[in-house]
């Protein structure tokens, strides 16, 4: 047997004001090197930091010639405080003074396919995506995904404090929650199993046991089309409540999550938004059109005539995002009431008019990033809904006992991960939102 | 055009302090109604709470034998204290005096399947599962499932603490990275491709990126025998990270976040602790055996002679764990060094001992936990190991290119949530902390 002392200090960042003027010891992998007559500048990347180092000639008997930008070294050398403009670098008031270096591993090829140390990663997007474990390297692009982790966390974050419950909800499903085509199939031990569009059923049924619960997880869309808006599996931030007011409930807590993001990516992000040169959004107000106000809005300011069309193009969305913006300064709009006959079954009519749904869509920077909706509660109203448009009500089964049990005015969305990531980000694809983006042509890395 | 107030209240939790002694309106499911000759108690549930109201016949005109369990119900009512005693109920120190009753839904099956009322749920283990929407709704299931959701809230923010970032990796994968027949086949638009076994490739990539990754995620196995111990679907809690004394520090790394998460359980499930009369772990040392060291403790211990095994048998796991509780007083013991021929090929062996890797798997109460290690990360000892395992490198290339382009000592681990959560727990079949868990015959719920 053998008893390991308990270290809270490997978890530990490096405080580097408590090394001021003292030796430090650093491992990390070469971001960027810049060998001069003098001796050079060595970039040094980990989890906590990008570090400038100086190794002075006078300080370090080191060959700086045998150094390449993704080896990973171990360097000692005395902590000293520097003004650095380079925004990929932090922390930037800090900078180490040389002495020793060691090579702990060397890439096996030289020179690498891209160049990850310019400022800008000049590649196309599938290069980009072909060369992942590289290129992700790019300050620009761990940028990206470090704000994106922060919106995945902060939207649970949030949703915890006030009183949701998280929960995991099946993968591989019986049937499908969102109808149409685009659903993958599995070989199931025999049987036909498919994998989940969304976690709709589940979170439904979930209400009825905790009132208010959320979901983070994968999705996948068997999308033939290959567009910059779609990827076949992508990350579905849900949550499902029970409603006291009705639908704008739902629009409410969506606003109040968002705000708290972008609040938290400020604090969190300072680094990744400066050096992306964004500007975060604001949400001071919540702007809503009827979905039948939005083709009359795009006609009669924009001339063009959607007006019989039962779901908005994307052209559209992007005209009435331009309007929202320069009519009522706001980079958000919600669309209401979408048609009926557009909705999935499960989405409740408005019984002022029961061609129109109790839903609603999030318009960001002119692409959608939000479904959601109140649902039907009733298991009679469910029972006529599908009836009339021909489902098997048999093989719902065991998601329609939900409502046999009783359920409450329940409601929620699915907010995409990437899109907004994108969205934020000002990408041009939502591949560039994702890690390792899968679509009709990509399975690999 | 209309405008919603932005409202944090929607989001708020009801501090019933500030409503002691005043009027308050509620709404909930009935969890529990006892109606008597003076009027009744309603027990209202919902996402904050599971409060017990008092209907006094002389203060409420509703017809109280109309209420039925799991409807929904608004009342309103005088909030004044109380001394509750039922573990079921929180808070225990209010009470609602109720002057109105409005019924907003109702279950469409009376009686239900099953009671949800009674102190334990009385049903088999494929009632539970199949009664999912109802049963889960019992005081204790829900218990279960708050719990699970502490878990992994609080692994990931422990590490986020830390400066682990999380990742999101594909579940929809080209290859298997476990190995073994154990893996669900996809149609993937006329291509073959599979769902993830673990995030295992995707997490070392992505170390050469952020130095210290973490994620939360479905994992899919195709395991044929239905056992109490395994899932074909479940969460598994994974990390990565640079190394810097070697494997050992994933081992104390793990250690602080079980400490951790046992913290944050004490202070957010009190009262789901005491409802399920669970006592939680503790974790005040680190003891490590290695793999060659059990075979021969349970052998001298137990008679029990498994030395000529290469793995642990599930019996062998439970008598170590029962030797090390009372030889150490603990209920953790980390197994390392395991054989080279058991673990996958990626397992960096022992350079003191080829036939031994840096590895080890985590035993709590009697199960493993967790399989972690440190991992190959040099690019010729891939090919080398591969090659000698007559495996098709090249179908390995998108993959092994991270390790060409340099990485850094690593190493990481996977902890399963289920596992977890039924051995804090102490259920007797994992199936138990799946929400709706999938086997080799069960597909629904």
């Amino acid at each position: 047997m053998k008893e390991l002392k308990i270290n809270p200090e490997i978890s530990s960042y490096i405080d580097f004001s408590s090394y001021e003027g003292k030796e430090i010891e650093l491992t990390g992998m070469i971001q960027n090197l810049r060998i001069l007559a003098w001796g050079g500048f060595l970039i040094l990347r980990t989890a906590n930091y990008i570090i400038q180092t100086v190794c002075d000639k006078n300080n370090v008997s080191f060959p700086l010639e045998t150094l390449t930008v993704e080896q990973t070294v171990k360097i000692k050398g005395l902590l000293q405080k520097a003004t650095i403009k380079d925004k990929s670098i932090y922390p930037r008031d800090y900078e180490v003074q040389v002495r020793e270096i060691e090579i702990i591993s060397s890439p096996s090829v030289n020179p690498l396919p891209v160049d990850t140390t310019k400022k800008e990663l000049n590649a196309g997007l599938d290069t980009k995506l072909d060369l992942r474990p590289l290129t992700l390297r790019h300050a620009k692009q761990r940028a990206i995904f470090k704000i994106s982790s922060v919106i995945y966390n902060e939207f649970g974050n949030y949703l915890t404090k006030v009183g949701f419950t998280r929960i995991c909800s099946p993968k591989i499903v019986f049937s499908g929650a969102e109808g149409g085509a685009n659903i993958f199939k599995i070989d199931y031990f025999k049987r036909n199993a498919y994998l989940a569009q969304s976690p709709q059923f589940y979170k439904q049924m979930m209400v009825g046991v905790f009132g208010r619960v959320f979901e983070e997880a994968p999705v996948f869309r068997a999308e033939e089309h290959d567009t910059s808006r779609h990827l076949n599996e992508y990350i579905s931030l849900d949550f499902e409540m029970m409603l006291q007011n009705g639908f704008e409930d739902l629009i409410v807590m969506e606003t109040n999550v968002l705000r708290h993001i972008f609040d938290e990516l400020k604090k969190q992000c300072q680094n990744e938004i400066e050096l992306l040169e964004i500007e975060l959004p604001s949400l001071e107000k919540i702007v809503c059109l009827k979905f039948s106000e939005v083709h009359e809005i795009v006609f009669n300011n924009f001339k063009k005539d959607f007006r019989s069309e039962k779901d908005l193009a994307p052209e559209e969305e992007r005209l009435i995002c331009e309007y929202a913006k320069k009519e009522w300064g706001t980079e958000f709009v919600f669309i209401t009431h979408y048609p009926t006959e557009k909705r999935p079954f499960y989405a409740m009519s408005d019984s002022a008019n029961p061609a129109e749904t109790l839903s609603f869509d999030l318009l960001f920077r002119g692409i959608e990033i939000t479904t959601g909706g109140q649902r039907l509660n009733k298991y009679e109203d469910y029972i006529a809904k599908m009836t009339k448009l021909g489902m098997n009500v048999d093989s719902f089964n065991s998601y329609l006992q939900a409502f046999k049990f009783g359920m409450p005015p329940h409601g929620g969305l699915g907010l995409g991960l990437e899109r907004l990531t994108a969205q934020i980000c000002k990408l041009s694809n939502v591949k560039e939102a994702s890690l390792f983006p899968r679509d009709i042509n990509r399975l690999e890395p």
